[in-house]
């Protein structure tokens, strides 16, 4: 690419536990990092709240302390293994530089305000972050990002056939 | 970008007479396209097709032949214009390989029909390539084709503060 090799470019990717997110990752890793550009790119995680429901006589929560903890705990140890797995792609590929953040929120807000804070050049994520019955509910995370970002934004979907997530099928 | 020099990729993009259009084609070039890589750019037209409205009576067509005649001589100059302009934008960056298509019919169905044809690695487009009333009606390009397409798609808005369409800001 023009002036790849004197522009600092911004690239956040949005990263989760699916495999559309792993195949986005190293797709962009093939087809949009420059092998000695000076690209940074910024891993996002976007962490689920531990949500709260309040009791039906609204004088306490419906979990337990305890359990709450727990979910912490496993939210932080899936957002660990997510980044883990993501900066290994990284690294295999090509040794670009990798920034790793982990946010609490709605996945389409948290790439929303972190690519608008961070003030990104380009925001990379998979095309289905969600399953199915949630994705119902809560509508596409990329639709929305798609148009509520200001900067480019570039889905990536992988193909049925891709037997490997860290092998995406365009560049075989 | 790793093995940009070696692989060959068909990058579709989608071109209009809009200036988000102009833009989107020019932050492709500096941003995604290898300079010295084997990248093939396929500019895409959608032209509209000259419409027929029946008649009332259902025996003709409100339409003259002259009047058609003369919407398609239209289309075709826009065509040329939008062609040209693009091709302008390609050969002033880097001289990169082109090709030209236009197609008749829903910019929508004719970007997913051709990206599918024509086996594309990467699909670019522009945010808003219709009016804004047109859009209301028609919905948007960007969405239609981000939802639709089974390959990567780049979705490039201009900033309100691009003074001009060939000079993306990201790359300032």
């Amino acid at each position: 690419m023009a002036g790849s090799e004197t522009k600092e470019r911004k690239i956040l990717v949005a990263v989760d536990e699916s495999e559309e997110s792993s195949y986005a990752l190293s797709w962009c890793l093939k087809n949009i990092v420059a092998e000695n550009s000076k690209d940074t790119l910024i891993l996002l995680y976007s962490k689920q709240p531990a949500t709260l429901y309040p009791a039906m006589d609204g004088r306490g929560y419906l979990f337990s302390t305890e359990i709450i903890a727990s979910m912490e705990k496993y939210g932080n140890e899936m957002a660990e293994s997510v980044m883990e797995k993501a900066k290994r792609l990284c690294k295999d590929d090509h040794d670009v530089k990798v920034e790793t953040r982990v946010e609490c929120g709605d996945p389409r807000d948290v790439i929303c305000q972190m690519a608008e804070k961070l003030g990104v050049d380009m925001v990379v994520m998979g095309s289905h972050g969600y399953g199915m019955i949630k994705r119902a509910f809560l509508g596409s995370v990329s639709n929305y990002c798609a148009h509520s970002l200001k900067c480019p934004v570039l889905i990536v979907k992988r193909p049925k056939s891709a037997a490997s997530a860290s092998a995406p099928a365009p560049n075989k």
